[in-house]
């Protein structure tokens, strides 16, 4: 299946909660973060503006990184304050969309492998070809806490365990041959036992017998994302990844990072176009120019700066609480996520701003490239697509639905119309659509080890 | 809500794969187990026939019981062949179902309370109360080996974990009072703080600090439903289960079940009401007596006796391979379900069938009382309810989707006229049509230590 190599990919960044302290507070905003409806119109007006993907975050505990509570994060509604397994949630949007691509973020560090390769094999059938999973490796002690252990495992270590969780997923995906389902009534040949394999898969961290007990998903693998910013993470993301999901201050950082993942894969001896890196955007849109930065400033006051430092000492993993609100973020040692630490630096810098301003711009993710008209937004995206710093955007909603019906209704038409974005699916999967190939049996060889 | 206590309850027995090894080669039998409309279709149809549930069975891997090997499970089509996940399959009927409970087996033997107390209260929101748990903790070593261990845990140690693993997923649940979320955008205030709390449980098998990241489940706890036979697995499902699921060759044999539960129930505290009793009924529906019978001589006929003894190896977790095919199941130490064993005794000595064709039996699962015209199903149905047999049924289909048709537009209206069925949902949740309590937070305590 061919794209366009002259058109986007767009992704919706979408959390199965209120996400963001300042969007759940701004008109526009419903408060059904626990209804199927609520997410299966977005996925609509998605699936509407051509999607290729409806990408949920996900985090396995409510953090408690500032002052070591909760509070701020379940007080202000921030990014981890509720969030819905997303596995069901991508389910009951597969029933009501038939080509958006689903992304569900599971965690390697805590689950097996067996459970969530079936997870998403099976979404995969149930979609026809739709799904798509986002590893993480986890990295908070508040997740660690809640699957009996004190702390998270070290970065190296959890790489580690995400290669070999990787290795084993695609083993069990592999297990069932293409054409090992027959189906014939008469012979009876329900599935032909010489093309369903054991793995035996004997490793450091996993011994899986297989087979699956699902047949080989309609994709081969689902799309496999990964975000990794820290080198570890680049080099497990330019071997494993088909998407990368990123966030960076500028076109700069982002076409080094862009540059930096493409050439990485080439040394893995993958095609750089194997690998669609689609930095966040968070568009803010008005009917002018002026009217779009009063609606940023609006979302922005709503934001407590507090509910902005909560999520930033949970992505950064340091204790915001001690520090003065009217200076400048210090230099410091982070052990949480390298993209956000390099991306509020770069902001901070930029635009001078104390701590208490950075909480509320990062509670709010507004990023300023993309704050304007459609026209103007369009501007932005085009130009970082052009200039190299990137393959298309993760769309954020600053507030859900409404900021991502605005952009479909107003932005969408004016990508579609500059040629630079498609006008209707190409394809039936979401591999297809991202122009990606179907990986054959084995394929995960090469990703894993090179050859 | 109260339901009346003159209706039978009905869950439907579903298998997330073909299941049966001779009724997906029975005409009817739509071989679409990969996609989602088929199980939506399947819900829509009880949903009309105002079944109380739907009920997904589950197994962890492709047993290979019978002689160490796959290849009879596989190439018959037999239950363990091929099963999708059946969380994902729930949701994408959820999103096509108003009323109809949603029930899924996961075992408490290789997950996590964490991930699963999640993705059910997940799944209870999305589908706003219609979510159920099938509690199981598994007894194949081929399910053990794909989590890397050799064997599966005892029977004694399982049921011990499976009490610590509900305890963690109730206070889990509980861990958000029923009115923590509050969502007032002025205050702002998303959720109390003062109404979420850690759980901070250290146990033998789990230590799991909380709260969960969703708010308590529209029924307080999803329903809870089990089906240990053994003395372990009925006081086990005495003291936890809202619904009982089981299988018996004879009314006797239900009715000593059902005086047994309900008095252990009594002597744990609960109310013989408070515990829905659902024996497995698999009727086979004809125009005449006889039809029905020659039809249910058809399905018998399609199933090699090895695809039935196949998933009797597994059920009993015994290798039968070795055994003389033309004498009767000898006695035996079955480590496997109490149940099952219980039931293929009964029927092997009132029938007098041999080994071979106790395997076609088997594979079939068409118990003698139910099969008939429609009005004969009734009237067996009938007569186990008024004779304190059951609370209701688990109704499996000889092939599905069409059994489960025949059986909605023919029996359950012949249930309807003779007064022992509702004509309509009596409420929103599947505990309002269960006629079941909404526990409040800390109901638990009692069901786990009986104060």
């Amino acid at each position: 299946m061919s794209t366009s190599p002259n058109h986007m990919h767009l992704a919706a960044f979408v959390t199965a909660g209120p996400g963001r302290p300042g969007g759940w507070r701004y008109p526009g905003s419903e408060p059904n973060w626990l209804s199927a409806s609520y997410y299966q119109h977005i996925g609509r007006v998605l699936e509407q503006g051509k999607f290729d993907l409806m990408f949920f975050a996900d985090i396995l505990s409510v953090p408690d990184r500032l002052s070591g509570s909760m509070d701020s994060q379940l007080r202000y509604g921030s990014l981890g304050s509720l969030r819905l397994d997303p596995t069901p949630v991508l389910a009951s949007i597969g029933a009501v969309t038939d080509r958006l691509g689903l992304a569900a973020t599971v965690s390697t560090s805590y689950l097996e492998p067996f459970p969530v390769a079936r997870s998403f094999a099976t979404t995969d059938h149930l979609t026809d070809g739709r799904a798509a999973w986002n590893v993480v490796t986890s990295f908070q002690d508040s997740e660690a806490r809640n699957f009996g252990k004190d702390r998270h495992i070290d970065r190296d270590k959890r790489y580690q365990r995400a290669d070999e969780f990787l290795e084993v997923a695609c083993k069990l995906w592999d297990s069932w041959e293409d054409d090992a389902l027959v189906i014939d009534p008469d012979a009876p040949l329900f599935a032909d036992p010489e093309r369903v394999h054991h793995i035996d898969h004997e490793g450091d961290w996993f011994s899986v017998r297989g087979p699956l007990n699902v047949a080989r998903p309609p994709q081969g693998y689902p799309v496999i994302i990964q975000a990794g910013a820290s080198p570890k993470g680049r080099d497990f993301a330019a071997r494993w990844s088909d998407v990368i999901f990123c966030s960076h201050a500028s076109l700069e950082s982002a076409r080094d990072f862009y540059q930096d993942i493409k050439s990485r894969a080439v040394r893995h001896g993958r095609r750089p176009e194997d690998i669609k890196i689609l930095p966040m955007a968070t568009p803010v849109i008005g009917a002018t120019s002026q009217a779009a930065h009063e609606i940023s400033r609006e979302l922005a006051d709503l934001v407590p700066p507090l509910a902005g430092l909560s999520t930033l000492s949970y992505h950064l993993d340091i204790d915001l609480s001690g520090l003065p609100l009217d200076e400048p973020l210090p230099d410091a040692d982070v052990p949480g996520v390298q993209g956000h630490y390099k991306e509020v630096v770069e902001l901070t810098r930029r635009e001078g701003l104390t701590l208490r301003e950075l909480g509320k711009r990062y509670g709010g993710r507004t990023e300023g490239t993309f704050i304007g008209t459609a026209a103007e937004v369009a501007d932005g995206m085009e130009q970082w697509f052009a200039e190299g710093a990137c393959d298309g955007f993760t769309v954020g909603a600053t507030h859900a639905p409404r900021a991502f019906e605005d952009f479909v209704r107003q932005v969408v038409p004016e990508l579609q119309r500059r040629g630079i974005f498609r006008k209707e699916y190409e394809g039936r999967t979401l591999r297809d659509n991202l122009g990606l190939e179907r990986p054959a049996v084995g394929a995960w060889h090469h990703r894993r080890y090179g050859v």
